[in-house]
């Protein structure tokens, strides 16, 4: 197994940093290595916030599910889709693609951008030994987020990433088994056997690990239902997004 | 620079490969790596599809913009978006995820999930010394393949992904500068000049690596007027997904 792939399949959440910022020139290696990943039809659709002011981190610490550990240590950077930059240029190249931009697939094109970049960066952080932690809860509190941030219509927020240097890292979390995820020619939809037997295997390691009493399952379920995030179809609707 | 960031920056599509396939040893490591990424609350939200029968992956390549070079050599990956092995679990823990899972939010989370896992598979087989080529055209032919597919409800491809032998690779190609990607504190809607200046590179790239008079907004505006996918949101509708 080489450097890389170890470097990958060491991946942990960290949610405990040090005191020690970033330079600027790591910001910037981190966002190059970010910018070097694919996106689709090369429209590189996505634009990276990185968030210094404390005060800003702060608000935003609050709005994202009250996280204060992102207001913490490390650099909080926020992925955003855009398509904001393609309707300035369409407008100058007197092209109209509000028919395109304000459909669903475009932002699903801004998030996998986003999210290709973002995973990118990852790798990049944690073979230089950084830590790194997603936070989805960005989208919890969006519509405050995004005033903080000055998001602009044909831009969102997909999520934001912390970067820093670790204090603590979480342990590895066993997932799914490889069976469980992996189809052959054709949708398996009889899978669920697999997921059984993996949630006994995620009781044993939430026991262990965190003295708790759940399954993957009750843990995954449970957060669905009570995190609908229902406003996201106002939200994104308001900025211009996935009219249609 | 270590040898994973040169990995990730040394990144360019492959779209001719050998005959040599993937062992299957090859291709269980690639979906374990991609399993490592992290995912949206550990939601594990996505599937991944490997197509091998050839008559398949013919007819795939067909549908996903008449592309031959995936049914040729390398290994066919289709990630997809994946909530319908949480509606079974749901269901024999008796709880209701409904409301949010149809919500589109689910669908990001979806798309978000299967992105991070692939772009972990990415950076896998890189640096292994494979190639790999993103295939958003699946979903320009989504209908046609996900009956290929067997999709079911609340699973839907968000791309495809080829992995193999590199015969031929691409020539690195110039992104966004840094600054027209990176903002600071709060989005900076006033970028489109850096953009300009980016024009003037790429159509110098495009003229001297391909012998072509394109601009990169051109490229991408033009992408973006002639793909609006205005299929999309019934196509997803009716697999239960973003329905509000």
């Amino acid at each position: 197994m080489n450097k890389t792939i170890e470097t990958i399949l060491n991946h942990v959440s960290v949610r405990t940093f040090t005191d020690q910022a970033l330079t600027e020139n790591q910001v910037k290696q981190l966002v190059i290595a970010a910018q070097a990943a694919s996106t689709a039809s090369f429209q590189q659709a996505y634009s990276i916030i990185g968030v210094t002011d404390p005060e800003l981190k702060l608000k935003i610490a609050y709005f994202a599910g009250n996280q204060p550990f992102i207001a913490e240590g490390g650099h909080f950077f926020v992925f955003c889709a855009d398509v904001n930059r393609h309707k300035q240029m369409a407008k100058d190249l007197d092209m109209d693609i509000t028919e395109t931009i304000e459909g669903i697939d475009a932002a699903l094109v801004g998030a996998i951008d986003a999210s290709l970049a973002a995973q990118n960066m990852v790798i990049a952080a944690e073979s230089m030994g950084l830590g790194v932690c997603y936070i989805g809860g960005v989208r919890d509190g969006i519509i405050k987020i995004s005033e903080l941030l000055d998001i602009p219509e044909f831009v969102f927020p997909v999520f934001g990433l912390v970067v820093g240097y670790p204090k603590k890292r979480n342990e590895l979390k066993p997932r799914i088994p490889f069976e469980g995820i992996y189809h052959i020619n054709r949708y398996d939809i009889n899978k669920k056997d697999i997921v059984k037997k993996y949630d006994e295997t995620t009781k044993l390691y939430y026991e262990e690990i965190r003295s708790q009493s759940r399954t993957w399952s009750e843990t995954a379920i449970g957060s669905f239902k009570s995190l609908p995030r229902s406003f996201m179809k106002d939200y994104l609707n308001g900025k211009g997004w996935a009219k249609r």
